[in-house]
């Protein structure tokens, strides 16, 4: 008969790590960009303190547990307040990206059963529409003083944060209840259908805390400052908000000012050792830098996820600033972290070149999670950087059905279905190669779109591609390559398909080429396929 | 209403930690130096293979969950193995020190209820008078293959483990179990009493080994080459191999080869960058060093536990060969990290001498475990470097209860005694001044025997040095200095007595100091203060 353990079976509360943060890391810095920019400066015990503060503030509303509380807010000391104040009361953070289409946030915040909204003053015109569209949302809390609250005068009984806190006593202790509880929810910002609410638990966070801030992963300790430029509207800002705390490294939040100067000044002032976010952030910081001359002295680190890393990009912060680029792959529902491109000792051995092909793959596992590509049959694909197949993950940060859904969203085997295409090469690194809905299926073979539109980009009369499968009879489908070209230039479907064709295996080749004059996007950039696919429904290809 | 978040609920198994190697890291060296001094070079898919014969041979015995499998074994592949097919299937991985008496490892086996005992051959002498004493024990696997058996001859109805392992076949999936299930036993080497047992969970053990990985920590990498020089068969080698595979770091196991020059030479042949052991060891290597003029060229990370380590080493460690010395402190009922003494963001404005100090700490907490130090009446002490008091911990990886107890470990707030006495600064570090059985209680206040001991050793003519309270009428107790002399050597009890007074507070001074030729150790080098307590009873302090 199997025996338990006799260890102390404490619970991995979210509320944990801002009290260890406190306690044994009270006066490390948490600085704060405000909407207005002013700077602020407070720390980890001031923090916690407002946190119980403000958990208080909730419960003199009558809030309990289980319910949900609304953020539109930009990455700023308050907004931290909430990450802890809410989940810690055993209620669940909702953070909602106020950068979707206003249908989908009202939708979101229905969907949600938000009963209090939190928001920057930056959102008071969504903040008015959703009174009418969510008459659930029983209170607005203005994240400020009185000068913010008076710029949201229109908004009927909003009340001032500040005010909220100070009314409240700190007299609070952090209840204790099951690991499993929801500690937040985020919705994914699909391309197709509603948004999918995941509910991340108190456990899932934790767990992937520890995981994140791991040397092969982001890498965080006491001796560091982080700057997340990931919003924390979206995925928890990479959980860096969790992680910071659990290691007591300083926390320096952007608000909503992530331009190249803003960012640089930030940096520099805050000493910065290691940022995360999207490429587009470090690409306008790159041009920023080039275009003034300035260096980056404190950074050593850019965690960078959401898109592929250029090797321009990479090469550039290394060579000239000495900072290493690390990308990450994951997803709304992978808590975010899945894998990390870190490196590994084998590839000390290595030349420079093949080490930066290493360092454009999304990465490898970090432990907690696992991984494989399938075929269409389902079956496993090898590890050999070539076979690409659907890419599937499990673990313990990893969603298991969507909010209020009535069915779980894994497989047989308890894997999900990431929806993109990968291959992983003999040491586990994987790369994406295609969404499994854009992957074009020409007889019997896969052909990635995103290969087809990276080599096109490459011509110097494009400005952005798109590749879409379009009806074939014989072959299921072929591919179309849609081109924006640059003001002024031109190509020929016969100059580009000769551009192609030392790029790609001749059997990739577009059946055609066609030029417009927009490609259209969703709300966060991505390109909207479905609607090119009904746009080019029925399109017949020019004789070859 | 709480809900519960909707990740997946899978369970935290030791056996996901190999299988993630194997997976993701499968062709990372796991080196291993046998008994005999051969240096054996396998990889984590080799040993996680291995690992599942071994599964398969343990069930065909008739072994099943919750059975304890004993271990009287080196740091080696096989004992590896064993870590990871014992708990993996359910039983519970028994390591006993054999370096205690024999009567200790007697009462652990029988206590422990082993049913088979995996052994190093130099350890047969103990199995030959184990078979007597511990009935319980029906199987024998002696480590290695026919040689070793052979050398085993003695010992009746002995298997080796190569024969035992190729029989069985390697198709065995690791089963799931609840993670708080009991996964590997391990018996406290106290100065008084029987043995007591600690018995870790799967839970215990992963939640650690992601803590203990962390950069502020212990600081594994896939980049690193990890030599645990802590040995395997105590406090599970301090979690090195749960962790080195979590990881994928290269591990490189020296077997019994702890001298200066063995470990030199493993170190340096197999680019050790990380390694860990108790100071004895390193002053070991610092000496051969010094002697033959060689130098450390891969190695940039040692980390040290089980005592305190000198300030001396730890700058000749630095200065000469560009290593780190990182202070650890724990202890078995802690599995065993409570403490490392890893630098903050502040320290790099402070001067080099400030920051040998904090490095001289025992450390602050890891994130997991939280720690308080109380006066006699059991109120928290302050922070400030200079209060000290019992020092008590809690956490997901402490001891709640001893092997067999019918009662907690705990106090009513479920914080477990650590019988050590400490100091706490404001920035969390914790310095250890004394065992709580060992501090002197003088009219009301403390005093540190270790403080009083280092002080005296302190003194040219010192070899070894034991402070003890006796009874005093009016002060409780006061302290008696009980020194060895170096050969040759001598001092007066004036002297010492003037030798100790800018050194320590006046009312710490020893009411008297007596001269022996040897003081008495545990089996583990520690001074049997009962013993000099008991032969001191009654002492007559010189008049003064």
């Amino acid at each position: 008969m199997a025996m338990n353990g006799l260890m102390q079976e404490r619970q991995l509360l979210v509320s944990g790590l801002l009290v260890n943060a406190a306690r044994w890391h009270g006066d490390t810095a948490v600085v704060s960009r405000l909407v207005d920019r002013t700077v602020l400066q407070l720390d980890y015990r001031r923090i916690e303190q407002r946190a119980r503060q403000l958990a208080n503030a909730l419960a003199s509303l009558g809030l309990s547990r289980g319910a949900t509380i609304g953020t539109l807010a930009w990455n700023t000391h308050r907004h931290l307040e909430i990450y802890y104040a809410v989940p810690g009361s055993g209620m669940v953070c909702h953070t909602i990206n106020p950068r979707l289409f206003y249908e989908q946030i009202s939708y979101i915040a229905r969907h949600g059963e938000d009963l209090l909204m939190f928001l920057d003053v930056s959102f008071i015109d969504t903040a008015l529409r959703l009174t009418r569209d969510c008459p659930g949302i029983r209170h607005w809390i203005v994240l400020g003083g009185a000068p913010e609250l008076e710029a949201a005068r229109a908004l009927p009984g909003a009340i001032g944060y500040e005010d909220f806190i100070a009314r409240a006593s700190d007299q609070f202790a952090w209840p204790e209840f099951p690991e499993q509880t929801a500690a937040s929810l985020c919705y994914t910002s699909g391309t197709t259908g509603d948004p999918k609410g995941v509910l991340y638990s108190h456990r899932s966070s934790v767990l992937h805390s520890y995981a994140i801030a791991l040397p092969d992963a982001f890498g965080f300790s006491a001796c560091d400052t982080l700057l997340p430029a990931c919003s924390m509207y979206h995925a928890n800002a990479w959980a860096v908000p969790y992680a910071a705390p659990m290691v007591g490294a300083k926390l320096v939040l952007p608000g909503p000012h992530l331009d190249g100067e803003s960012l640089y000044e930030l940096i520099e002032s805050e000493g910065v050792t290691i940022s995360l976010g999207v490429p587009t952030v470090w690409l306008a910081l790159a041009q920023y830098l080039e275009k003034t001359g300035r260096r980056l002295n404190s950074l050593k680190r850019v965690v960078i996820g959401g898109a592929a890393v250029p090797l321009a990009l990479l090469r550039e912060y290394r060579d000239v600033h000495g900072v290493e680029i690390r990308q990450l792959w994951g997803m709304t529902e992978t808590s975010p972290v899945g894998t990390t491109a870190a490196l590994k000792g084998k590839h000390a051995r290595n030349n420079v070149d093949s080490v930066d092909l290493v360092r454009t793959t999304q990465g490898r596992t970090v432990f907690g999670i696992d991984m494989k590509i399938t075929g269409e049959d389902g079956s496993a694909l090898p590890h050999d950087g070539k076979a690409f197949g659907n890419l599937k993950v499990r673990g313990w940060w990893v969603t298991e059905r969507y909010f209020k859904a009535d069915k779980s969203a894994l497989d047989d085997e308890g894997w999900f279905h990431t929806g993109d295409v990968s291959t992983i090469d003999a040491d586990g690194y994987m790369r994406i190669t295609d969404r499994s809905k854009d992957v074009i299926k020409s007889g019997g073979e896969w052909i990635s779109s995103i290969d087809l539109e990276n080599a096109a980009v490459g011509h110097p009369a494009v400005a952005e591609a798109a590749v879409i499968g379009i009806a074939h009879e014989k072959w299921t489908e072929r591919p179309l390559l849609i081109l924006v070209l640059k003001e002024g230039s031109s190509v020929t479907r016969a100059q580009m398909l000769e551009f192609l064709s030392d790029k790609v295996a001749k059997w990739w080749l577009p059946d055609d080429v066609v030029v417009v004059n927009e490609i259209p996007h969703t709300a966060t950039g991505k390109i909207l396929k479905t609607k090119l696919r009904e746009q080019f429904r029925g399109h017949k290809c020019a004789a070859i």
